[in-house]
């Protein structure tokens, strides 16, 4: 296992981009993301992308120079075409706007279509909290072509039909610190899967059925063509459904005519952005005093067995970003191998990038 | 147990409000909303609230004769005071609001403050869908005098400090039956608790904690002082958090000032109905034949073991709609007496109110 500092992940990051052909702006605003979600404990949305994302260029998935651009737009709503780049750059800009026409209407929605992954969704409502916003993020937009293992069934159902759709809201609040929670839809992530098979460990109940649409607790039965069940049953199951159709279906991501070419052979994620001003029906700051008053009563209560204090969603990730941001960031030595690889076929000396 | 006609059940609830002291058009529209939620299978929020409701005139905490205002609107954004009559009357004009100003805006946003209960929240989504409009209905606000077993601990700890939060999303689709989702946020609703018990049955794990905050899964724990967990653990949790701070704080509802003489004194909770235009971004008929697809793709799934086929969400609640408007509606004896007694009380005759 590799230990870096973040500056030195990004330093990486950015000449592996330019190198595979992004432009300055995109190859910075996409390691930036990146090294932010290995920083909050995201690691599956974090540098072990830089290979991905560059695999996804060269297979001409992905276009690294490209510029998203509004095309459509009132004063409450907006829509955005990625135009195949990283979807971090789509997404900035549609919760940017939604955020900035909030402040003048109350509430704002945008859509962002023909992008590539856009990566860790709380970091979007992150920027909607930091400047004093709510945000809300949905994702979705299944492809029956995505792959192995990369689907959720419906509550009741034996085949995956639909993605694991993340939601993330970010509500500011005043002394207290903002709220930010940020899931998936399905019980459980591939990465806890990958852990519990290392580890020999059960999985809890009702996270996956085996490739014959039995429930199981093995883990090893997920990578024999196992399927991941919703979150909750059908609650899970009715949530994924609605940001399915929230996403894939409101923005039209489900149609990437034009653009077969680049990610629009085998990509059909859709993601909603929308922004709400605290201070839309009283004060903000009566808005910010309630959330306090909120926050402290959840932050007082004592904590269950197994655990040293409750946590505000978002303080888990704000507490794993102060740590790395001084211990710096690991990859495994599989990964790291890979990335070494790619680096040496760009040109790019890794030891003299990182000194 | 009694079983009558919804028919029967309206004529009774009507006769009842009305000599509580409602106003004709409360009478007929909360009635109406309690006899749907028991023909959707809601049993909890049906005809058994009509002795809740009445004891909740007479303890003056609902004044059921009151007309709610809508106190604060701008092209997207409408604020109502409910008055502290039925929540049902309030509610309505909240999303019926929000539906029409999305129609010009692409997405508007309604709250609701000094309101009683509102009943089943996916009576609202249904009303946006059945219009060609996408709605989705929050509800949260916890008050620490609640009562018991009323709130939900925050994950990882041992104390009730936040409500059962209900979300419901409705969406429009084509020729495929449109999407309703609505559940609590909370692992299991009270009376699934209370079938637990009766039935000697254990709760499944990750439902709730006994009386000293350790997990439990024997039914009897729970009135024994015991607390409701979040469904899905954390992230039930962030759900219910993001909703707490939508509804209570961003409304206001946390402040009853001017009325705590009527509900203000006992009840928080707060409400936030937003609606989507379907064409916000591609041609509503585009957005419905991608819905159609998706939901498709979902019913021809082949159902697990002990299901005998996929269901949309919200179709249980249409099934169970169509089997009881011709079977009835029944009622517990006990709720029953309970009722009668009441009707005698205010001199009504049910045996020819039902005639």
């Amino acid at each position: 296992m590799i230990v870096l500092q973040a500056e030195q992940w990004s330093r990486i990051g950015g000449a592996l981009f330019l190198a595979a052909g992004a432009s300055e702006s995109n190859a910075a605003r996409v390691t930036k993301a990146l090294i932010d979600s290995s920083l909050t404990g995201h690691d599956s949305h974090g540098v072990i992308r830089f290979v991905q994302y560059t695999r996804a260029i060269e297979a001409g998935q992905l276009d690294p120079s490209a510029q998203p651009e509004v095309i459509k737009e009132t004063t409450c709503t907006s829509l955005v075409d990625c135009k195949w780049t990283f979807g971090q750059v789509g997404a900035e800009i549609c919760i940017k706007k939604a955020m900035s026409q909030a402040k003048e209407t109350g509430i704002a929605i945008s859509g962002l279509i023909h992008a590539h992954h856009i990566g860790r969704v709380g970091e979007y409502t992150e920027m909607a909290h930091e400047a004093g916003l709510i945000g809300i993020v949905l994702v979705g937009g299944f492809r029956s072509a995505g792959g192995a293992n990369s689907g959720v069934a419906p509550f009741g159902g034996t085949r995956p039909v639909i993605g694991t759709n993340p939601i993330s809201i970010g509500l500011p609040a005043n002394a207290l610190p903002p709220v930010m929670m940020d899931f998936a839809t399905s019980a459980v992530a591939g990465g806890k899967i990958s852990l519990c098979r290392a580890n020999g460990a059960p999985l809890p109940e009702g996270c996956i059925l085996d490739k014959d649409g039995k429930p199981t607790t093995n883990a090893e039965d997920f990578y024999n063509g196992g399927i991941l069940l919703p979150v909750g049953g059908h609650k899970g199951y009715g949530l994924a459904v609605a940001i399915e159709l929230l996403t894939q279906a409101l923005t039209g991501s489900d149609q990437a005519t034009g653009n077969e070419a680049l990610g629009g052979s085998y990509r059909r994620t859709g993601s909603t952005y929308i922004a709400i001003d605290p201070g839309v029906f009283r004060p903000a700051a009566d808005y910010a005093s309630a959330a306090d008053a909120t926050l402290r009563r959840i932050k007082d209560v004592p904590p269950a067995i197994g655990f040293e204090e409750v946590l505000i969603p978002g303080e888990p990730e704000r507490r794993c970003r102060a740590r790395r941001s001084v211990e710096g960031i690991s990859l495994p030595d599989s990964s790291w191998e890979s990335l070494q690889a790619l680096a040496t076929k760009y040109l790019i000396d890794i030891a003299s990038v990182v000194a």
